[in-house]
């Protein structure tokens, strides 16, 4: 294990700030803080990075990493439902409304008993973190002690997280043996698990932070969303939600409310900087311009889309009208607990997007032009892009955001990506992006702390 | 390295003769020939089991794998550029007619020199071999040594392969740098090739065959064409070419010969049996009626149509037109040389089409109803589907097939996988089909010969 803390790592990185733009720091200085910050990023290019190499060799402190490695940003998955990861793979023959009775809601229900959930808990840490995954925005299960759990474990691996008690309270639509009590049960819950977290004794760096998490419109009361709309307002804390998920969720938010899931949520003081929404297919280019009046964000879940949709986001519409936008698995019902899978399936349905799929139609009515995202997109939507969406420090390499990475050997033997001749960096990265397995990471960093 | 030929493996086994269906073989016994062949399929129930099991342990011929261990069927890839390995998770940025021209036409043409081959074709060779496809349909390049040097690579690693050398000789067309120097110089090249192949040391048993291999007809002189099909008869050997894959491609057929690629391949006497068609894209229902009526295949390969199609094969459709139906990797248009990959994609692709991709269009309005088709049914294409697609006796577990199957170790602790609990059968290889990686596949068989 390589601690990172108050050293210098010189190695090469990538990293993608800016939306649809690559940085590569060839043989590059990232100096890193005790409490796990970066404080220095100085290319070859530059005055400094003889001084600052010479010091950090005086002082013992340079950690070099092999050539054929590189650096990249740990990835932020925004949008992860803990407990179903005991059903990954599996259950994907359903419509979303099917699916949560038959199979979800009866397995999160299990999660109630800490000895069911602590082995699958923590399976699904230290595979998220081995995965390259240093950020997790996690729904876990409407009882509050098993959620209590998994921030604990996250702690003790160390991985960055930001997790719910999931709140769902209509009588009428949450089964009886899983749903919250009341309204004021579930907001209750809510403060208490906020409380929890944020006097944790693990804590105090604030690795792991609480989320307002009402499971989407057709499970809460209006009591509850109007509680929990105050509450996040009270504690200033992120807020996550489904918004207009498949045909059958965005009608019935609209017969509901006689508005877009997007505006009752708005409505309910639930769109607000911090928010994220997962999926939102069916959002209006109103409800585009509301949230990104509103700075709230997208959880973009391609793999689950696939299934629970009904269509495919429009990814570049969102990101034209300036929203912010990260990917999510969306374990489990997306089948994959890789980001590098959900950033491959964001570029792929963009592409359908753009071109269409129906072969019976001409190729000019068949699709959206100009729908496509690059590899390059897909990279800053999993990382920076899923920072900036939850409004934290991470995923890119400058002075003062956290050090969360992952390392990539690109010659293991085992792993998925094969190079026979240098490449170009963006080369280099698209190979990365597109075949690079669980063997090609050799080390995890969260706070320049390795994880993985 | 575990020698299957000559012994009676005690295992569990899914394989999926009938498409769309999956049988288990629960702690069945499997007798493998010294040829490789499959003896005996014995299950539990069937009366024959003790005395089978009580024979092989007698002589001492009993392999006996772990109980968290399944096998499957070795995957069958009917689409895979070999050369087209080196730029794998490249170059996906233009359309089909400015990517052959400004990627793949120049690092194909690299493989003439055969120190620049042989490293690229090895690795390719040991990681879909790692990667559990035990059979697989390569176009070569244009030219023979290489291509020779292929199937020496094969026979050399024990992998079942169909190797085209690919003919390409229309000057107005294909690159001076890179094509068949005329039409009798590309058939000549592929009888040599042909007896070479057939009359190899090493390939008595026959595992690598040759292909007829136009590449695609805007790349084919009408000489070439013809001379290819009566070549093809003469010989009676398989025959693989790209088939109405794009817009531009399955213009271009329409342009030149008045009617679709599918009726000019027949007119030429390129569709048999023995044919398999990349993609086919777009195809008619009367071309559909015609690869039926000849018994032909199709390779769908949905990794690579992303990219290059502009639309989704209408896969369903093709099924139940009866045609044989296989998958394919398309290295390097797709972007992975795992079929577990290929079969996942197969499943979004057809859900995608099904339901449409358009969120602006109504539910009813978006998408081709009854269009999915199921993760058995893509376990079917990429094993069973392709041995039949090939006509050759792999992909299922069935007296006198050959025994080239992979073990799936469930619980590998680097792998996808990750069971909590015993699944019903089913579950079991949705689960496999969907989170299985390269770490999950402890062993590869071609002919009962480890191989992987």
């Amino acid at each position: 294990m390589i601690d990172l803390r108050g050293r210098t790592l010189r190695a090469s990185f990538f990293h993608a700030p800016v939306c649809g733009e690559v940085e590569f720091l060839d043989d590059a200085l990232i100096g890193i803080g005790h409490d796990g910050l970066i404080r220095h990023v100085v290319r070859q290019s530059d005055p400094a990075y003889e001084g600052l190499l010479g010091v950090a060799e005086n002082e013992e402190t340079l950690v070099t990493l092999p050539p054929d490695s590189v650096v990249l940003p740990g990835f932020v998955d925004l949008h992860v439902h803990a407990p179903q990861y005991a059903q990954l793979g599996q259950a994907l023959d359903v419509p979303l409304e099917v699916w949560l009775d038959k199979y979800t809601f009866p397995l999160e229900a299990r999660y109630a008993d800490l000895a069911f959930a602590r082995p699958r808990y923590t399976a699904l840490v230290a595979d998220l973190l081995a995965n390259g995954t240093t950020t997790a925005l996690y729904f876990a299960t409407v009882d509050e002690a098993p959620t209590r759990l998994l921030a604990d474990i996250c702690l003790d691996q160390g991985q960055r997280a930001l997790i719910g008690k999931v709140a769902m309270d209509d009588p009428d639509a949450c089964p009886e043996y899983y749903r919250d009590a009341s309204a004021a049960a579930a907001i209750d819950a809510t403060r208490s698990l906020m409380d929890y977290i944020r006097g944790h004794k693990d804590n105090a760096a604030g690795r792991v932070l609480p989320v307002v998490t009402p499971r989407f419109i057709p499970s809460c009361t209006d009591e509850v969303l109007i509680g929990l709309g105050q509450l996040a307002a009270e504690c200033d804390c992120h807020i996550q939600t489904h918004c207009s998920e498949s045909d059958w969720a965005h009608h019935h938010g609209l017969v509901r409310f006689e508005q877009t899931d997007t505006a009752s949520l708005d409505g309910f003081g639930l769109l607000t900087r911090k928010t994220v929404l997962a999926h939102a297919n069916f959002i209006t280019a109103a409800d585009m311009t509301l949230i990104a009046a509103r700075g709230g964000a997208v959880a973009h879940c391609p793999l689950s889309n696939a299934y629970f949709a009904g269509a495919v986001f429009p990814l570049r519409r969102a990101i034209e009208k300036g929203i912010h936008v990260g990917l999510g698995t969306d374990i489990s019902g997306g089948p994959s607990a890789s980001m590098f899978d959900a950033a491959r399936l964001a570029v792929v349905a963009s592409r359908l997007l753009e071109s269409g799929v129906d072969a019976d139609l001409p190729a000019t009515a068949r699709g959206w032009p100009g729908s496509r995202i690059d590899l390059a997109t897909a990279f800053h939507l999993a990382t920076a892009g899923g920072g900036a969406a939850l409004d934290l420090p991470i995923g890119r390499f400058e002075v003062g955001r956290h050090f969360d990475a992952m390392l990539i050997d690109t010659v293991a033997e085992t792993g998925g990506i094969r190079l026979f001749q240098p490449l170009a960096p963006l080369d280099l990265l698209e190979k990365i992006i597109n075949t690079a397995s669980r063997a090609n990471i050799a080390a995890v960093w969260v706070d320049g702390t390795q994880v993985a």
